[in-house]
């Protein structure tokens, strides 16, 4: 059973009741809801477990890092501001002290520096892999909350930064959007967003099938990173490919109105580089195309867990 | 290294900083914070993992029930009223897609019934075992927060319901304080709280560290749960032990004014018996006192992680 199958099974059985302080529920990067004395909330959950998400061996320092950082993208995402965290660690058969504190210090020191500082959490030995689940806690941003849900036909489709082989180390590295998404959410009319986390191909997918349109993307426009020529290097492939279907890049993908795109591809935010890598399209079908103009189905060839 | 002393490293990192918006961080049941633009939301988040939490072999709906359940028990703990959770699975080696859609379905069916619907989550896959990680989210209840550190000298100690042997079974079926947690809190005054996971003794002394008190519990009037004669008969140990150690009970332990708990220990609260077992005094050391006064130091046996 893929991920996808199985977050559609829940967003079923969770779609059957509805309440009305739930403004977003299951199915985005981040649930948003109105708080019953007033104020609203952003919340999301992430899990970085050793194996699937890092090697063992990698330093708890990274790790721990890693865990913070994926869940405060996912605020990014939503164009939410962070305001606290939690961690649970299943610190699994690691077995010293050292390495524990460690770990716990570095998602102490990883909250802080993302803004969202530790305010609780959970810790338990197991006999498996280490497993970091860490939730955080945000406040909507001056655009209030941006779905993914919302892109119109004739957006452009921009990311930040470059794409493609983040696991030569990006993927532990990456600073979340945060500022960049609030200063975009400022600024422009961002229709939808999200984070790259599963790869462009499979997060333009989720963003084409959440708001009900198609989203063509222009082969010779999507930015590559060092890394995926690098990587393409030794995998033999193309960088393009490394580029779509990696993931963990941690970039935000978005869609405003073409008219105001341009600028911002010039200007980038924040510092950060910003690239129109394609369109939104009433025809609800998604689509690569190359220099030639000539296209081919977009697949979501991006990570999958459970597949 | 124990749970106990990563807590206290975790704490005393956490104490560097001082947020104003943070009513209560690490070390409590649950964290309290006032939102920036209004409100207040409790915050706790739980583990339940294969072969720690629950039996390899254990239904998907008992596991889903517990994991969800144990993180509305901490908002029980501190007298809030749920509002909704998110859920982490690692399914870890589960194969089968059948029993995945079981255990969403079981988390989902129970944070609504828990009245915590869920709005949000992640789902991987590993290779150890299964591990669910809840974060509930609640609002303060009709007193506020209740934390475990304002018992006073002079108190009355009370749980509720029995103790003992819930390794029999109702670790997996019990249900969350929360209807008595929120009619304890409306009716009396609770100067502390704290569900009993880790055991009477262990959660006793948690209650008498951070109130800066000690605590002195009767044994004649632990209240036995049948579980606990039933499991003593197994293991050679008197019941008694059972009640003071085995944890994962989840009834409430408080502290209140001495003249409150006679009427509240004849009447109950919704319907659940309370037993006032114990006395807190200025010492801050803390005892088992038997039917003959003589009185033994109360240690920590119960339940401990990465012990």
């Amino acid at each position: 059973m893929s991920e996808h199958r199985l977050i559609e099974y829940i967003r079923a059985l969770a779609s059957g009741s509805a309440y009305p302080w739930l403004k977003v529920g299951i199915g985005d990067d981040a649930a948003f809801l109105d708080l019953p004395a007033g104020g609203q909330a952003v919340l999301t959950t992430d899990m970085t477990i050793e194996g699937t998400h890092f090697e063992a061996g990698t330093a708890a320092a990274l790790v721990g890092r890693k865990a913070v950082a994926r869940a405060v993208s996912d605020l990014a995402a939503v164009a939410a501001r962070p305001l606290c965290s939690l961690a649970a660690v299943d610190f699994g058969s690691w077995p010293d002290a050292r390495p524990c504190e460690e770990l716990v210090r570095a998602i102490h020191d990883a909250a802080a520096e993302l803004s969202a500082p530790l305010i609780g959490g959970d810790v338990a030995s197991g006999t498996g892999p280490l497993c970091v689940t860490v939730t955080a806690m945000g406040t909507p941003g001056p655009a209030g909350f941006v779905s993914r849900s919302g892109a119109r036909a004739g957006d452009a489709v921009c990311v930040t930064g470059r794409l493609g082989g983040s696991g030569r180390g990006r993927h532990l590295t990456f600073r979340p959007r945060i500022e960049e998404a609030l200063a975009l959410a400022e600024r422009f009319e961002l229709h939808a967003m999200i984070d790259v986390s599963d790869g462009l191909s499979t997060d333009a997918l989720h963003v084409a099938e959440a708001s009900g349109v198609g989203i063509s993307l222009l082969e010779e426009d999507v930015p590559l990173a060092e890394d995926a020529v690098a990587l393409g290097e030794q995998t033999g492939r193309e960088p393009l490919w490394h580029a779509l279907n990696d993931g963990e890049d941690y970039e935000l993908l978005f869609c405003l109105p073409g008219d105001q795109a341009g600028e911002l591809a010039r200007e980038g935010v924040q510092g950060t580089p910003v690239s129109i890598v394609g369109r939104v399209t009433a025809e609800r079908a998604s689509f690569l195309v190359n220099g030639a103009g000539r296209r081919r189905p977009l697949k979501a060839e991006g990570w999958e867990h459970l597949s």
